[in-house]
């Protein structure tokens, strides 16, 4: 079946605010089984949300919408969606307890004007309550064709989506699965890859599609199929990764959803090894990647953020003489931040960055784009120099993969 | 003008890719004053392409393409472009030279045939060159209307539109200007800014809207007119900010595009204070977003992940029978790092972080979303108890937030 997806807001369009919701809305619609045919993002206005309506309604079974649901006079979703479909708004009575116990909970102060309005809803359609905010998603229907209108504010549209919506679709509709697998690669480029496997996809199945999509280091591997037949698809996608993977094996990390980082932590948990972690130009990120992972405590132990010298010194114990006669961005000193960091914390292993990541030279010893990374493993300890390109946030992002892909390398 | 932008892939119609090139897209274009009325995501299918630049063409004045631009054979918009608008593909030897040397640079290795296709561009664009990739910017023109194909890497993209395109059309079109202005608080709820302005937005000139944009704590309030007449909307915008900010001044922190943390960063340069961290279940987050300001190392000293409770005693001088008696997450333990980190790392202020951001309970001594902050400054110290919504990454984007209301409250 097809699927629309329309994004309503103008600090989408004028580029203020960053659309993160058609993504979610995209990655679990297709595991639905639904095919989006498109993502539209269109401004706060009556007209334009009623002609793109008119028009989808006829072309896909479904339409999701996101967004214009607020509380304040520029949210005009609802009252939009509501009078086009024909339907009646009315005070809900279980939305409005839920919105006053909210308030009450949350901010310890009693309902507004404002709120109470969001639980003013159309009367004749599905209403799904919102956990984590006052807009309800709303569930519309036209001939065969259904409408499902979800709050703008991302942690409030996934949780309804996930929570309610997905659920419900998958018990009420019978949808056919969809032919997809992704093949995750670290530390080849795309254009090399794609050289390396000519062969291979000259000689697939003609129904079979392949895609390479480059990030930073990594490259993944779309195969798809548009075979309808179950069994087909199943055979020929099968069949395409088996012949794939033994030309990919010193690249291999993981298939589908899988994050490098995921496959890293539980290679650490499978092992009992523990982690740590110094960070300079990084300044935190190679942290913030580990702990964001949910179970991280049980091998992550700490990690510094050394911006100043004397804290390699304090911390670290690297002689000041040292760093006075190398600078702060060089193999020698990546190393002992490693094994001072490894000591320091007494992990199993201990993660160490010095480098420019730029913008600018500043007062680094070393040119923009000039990275070090050190990593000491159980009584082994590595160093590595990279040139990157890009700027700043990808040179960080860029060693984040790197890290990943010899942790990768020496752990599994 | 009017302009529409179309991204093209499948990888963001699946939801395994995050489009994030609309929106500096949508930001650049709307600085330059180009009007944009919809962004629209396709599969890279040739057909597809085809019918949306048959309609946006005859609807826009540009089109800006981003994607499908790479060397493999899933990609298909240089062909279809260029099969559409007439043109002749042929070998630009300038291009052909630059990916050369880059792979020379770079990659230390030949250029591959993969590669060399990708200098066979249309003879009758309009060229750019892509510093960071083998992906040219190609510029089409049919009657009227300018269609703009970019690369789908985002830094390469944003690189040829800042560099390249945006001063090109600065410079050939005599775009008026968009009157918005954006007047950003934080501290207070969308709801409860909206009680507190129904006044000013009832006595505003008809011709002015207003739009609240909320974000985990923050509240941006865009202020935009739709007259198209340069002296009058200024006039009414200016106006109506003269008249709001009375209003706001306890939540209010700054206009249009600065972030709080740079407010706050400035607030400490120009004070000449330090700054250093602890960090439990921020998990380097707070350390991440101090360095990702260019200039950071001149006042962050440093900081620490302190995932496990010895070290919160080795590194922070917390004695242990504290923690046993207290658990890791309470005021007087964040008022202990504080002070602990401050010490440490020598600085005027010392910010530190302990509670439970989920998703599950663990061994945490307090429910999930029950945050303690620790704020050294001087010779001050404060902590705050704090009960937050919504998932892990809210939590801590909270978190950040409130930090930062507090900074700048201390600051300015």
């Amino acid at each position: 079946m097809k699927a629309q997806i329309l994004v309503i807001g103008n600090e989408i369009l004028n580029g203020k605010t960053l659309d993160t919701n058609s993504k979610v809305l995209a990655k679990e619609l297709t595991k639905l089984g639904l095919d989006i045919q498109q993502i539209v993002v269109i401004s706060d206005n009556q007209k334009t949300i009623i002609s793109y309506l008119d028009k989808a309604l006829t072309n896909a079974e479904f339409i999701f919408i996101t967004g214009g649901l607020g509380p304040t006079s520029d949210d005009v979703t609802k009252q939009t969606l509501n009078d086009y479909f024909g339907y009646d708004l009315s005070m809900n009575q279980e939305v409005l307890a839920h919105i006053k116990s909210m308030f009450k909970n949350r901010y310890n102060s009693p309902i507004n004007e404002q709120n109470i309005k969001q639980a003013m809803l159309p009367k004749q359609a599905r209403i799904f309550i919102n956990e984590y905010g006052t807009a309800s998603g709303m569930w519309f229907k036209k001939n065969n064709s259904h409408c499902i209108s979800l709050p703008g504010v991302p942690h409030e549209m996934k949780h309804l989506l996930i929570g309610q919506i997905v659920p419900t679709i998958k018990s009420e509709f019978n949808l056919p699965q969809n032919h997809i697998r992704t093949v995750n690669t670290i530390g080849l480029g795309e254009s090399n890859i794609a050289d390396r496997l000519t062969h291979w996809e000259k000689n697939l199945h003609p129904k079979i599609s392949v895609a390479y999509l480059p990030d930073l280091g990594k490259v993944r591997i779309r195969v798809s199929t548009s075979d309808k037949d179950f069994q087909n698809a199943q055979l020929h996608i099968n069949r395409a990764i088996e012949q794939l993977l033994p030309l990919i094996q010193d690249i291999y990390y993981g298939q589908d959803d899988r994050p490098i980082e995921n496959v890293v932590a539980e290679l650490l948990t499978e092992k009992s090894l523990t982690i740590s972690c110094a960070e300079s130009y990084t300044g935190g990120a190679i942290a913030n990647q580990i702990t964001s992972i949910p179970g991280a405590s049980a091998y992550f132990k700490g990690g510094l953020v050394v911006y100043n010298n004397d804290m390699k010194t304090d911390l670290l114990g690297i002689p000041k003489s040292i760093i006075q006669k190398l600078g702060p961005a060089n193999e020698t000193i990546v190393e002992q931040m490693a094994l001072g960091t490894q000591r320091r914390f007494e992990t199993d292993i201990a993660l160490a960055t010095s480098g420019n990541a730029g913008p600018t030279q500043g007062d680094i010893n070393v040119p923009v784009g000039t990275v070090f990374i050190g990593l000491a493993i159980m009584k082994k300890v590595e160093t590595f120099e990279f040139k990157m390109n890009g700027p700043r946030k990808q040179v960080i992002e860029r060693s984040l993969n790197k890290i990943n892909e010899l942790l990768f390398h020496h752990l599994k």
